[in-house]
């Protein structure tokens, strides 16, 4: 049963995750500060080979920026073939500091989800991008998993 | 502008935050791994103050059981006031061993969105519930941003 299961995860091209980005603009960023993850969801836009998001002062700016890396994600579901899909982004953020680099940003399709002063363009620089596809379980699966439960209580 | 923005965002209660977290059933999990954050998205359930989720071996699991604290974090919009929200919950997440706890976590409305044996039940304990509203910022309001650029550029 596993590999049956397994065998219907597909793994996304990178050009595939990319496309999937492209289309899409609201994503969440989990990032690191202190002790803890916080996770935002956010509006970015892809510019070439990189994300970049508005974000005003305060903790999501400033975790974005250390050290840290980041991770974006986007997900979504097609009901036509109940397949869902997720991707994400890894890397570093930065902020976008040079007038060119900022004229350069001011055009993209970029407006913060949440209104309020957003003057800070921030850019992730992607390490990794992966992504998934996988058929969304049949609920009917699952609602009567008292063997599996069974299984598991004896590990 | 500050102010008058910022007024817009509404902190939601404890209450109003578990009240959306029973509704929904689909969340992105925050763990950090080794060196970075990773996000999945998930099937959850509440259950008597704590939520539950189903999970394979693996990676999602290991991280989740750490003594690391996981956040998950759900969102909405509401197209008819324009608006947005999103919760968060933070806490530890442990694995559900007992017997009588499985057979009472079974019932749930709980199915893994991705098909595949997911033969671990795992409960996050919240420390941490918030959640805030905000109405969705006019994206026109954000297109012709480039006083804010040069404004940034300067700072």
């Amino acid at each position: 049963m596993t590999n049956e299961y397994a065998s219907e995860v597909e793994d996304l091209s990178v050009s595939a995750c990319w496309a999937l980005l492209r289309a899409g603009s609201i994503g969440r960023l989990a990032v690191w500060v202190e002790d803890h993850p916080e996770i935002f969801p956010l509006n970015y836009a892809v510019d070439h080979g990189s994300l970049v998001f508005r974000s005003a002062e305060g903790t999501k700016l400033a975790a974005a920026l250390s050290d840290v890396p980041v991770a974006l994600e986007i997900d979504g579901y097609d009901a036509s073939s109940a397949q869902a899909w997720s991707v994400v982004v890894k890397g570093n953020a930065e902020q976008i500091q040079g007038l060119q680099d900022l004229m350069d940003t001011v055009d993209l399709p970029l407006f913060p989800w949440q209104a309020g002063p957003k003057g800070r363009f921030i850019r992730i620089l992607p390490t990794v991008v992966t992504g998934r596809r996988f058929p969304v379980a049949d609920p009917s699966v699952w609602r009567t998993p008292l063997s599996e439960a069974k299984r598991s209580s004896t590990d």
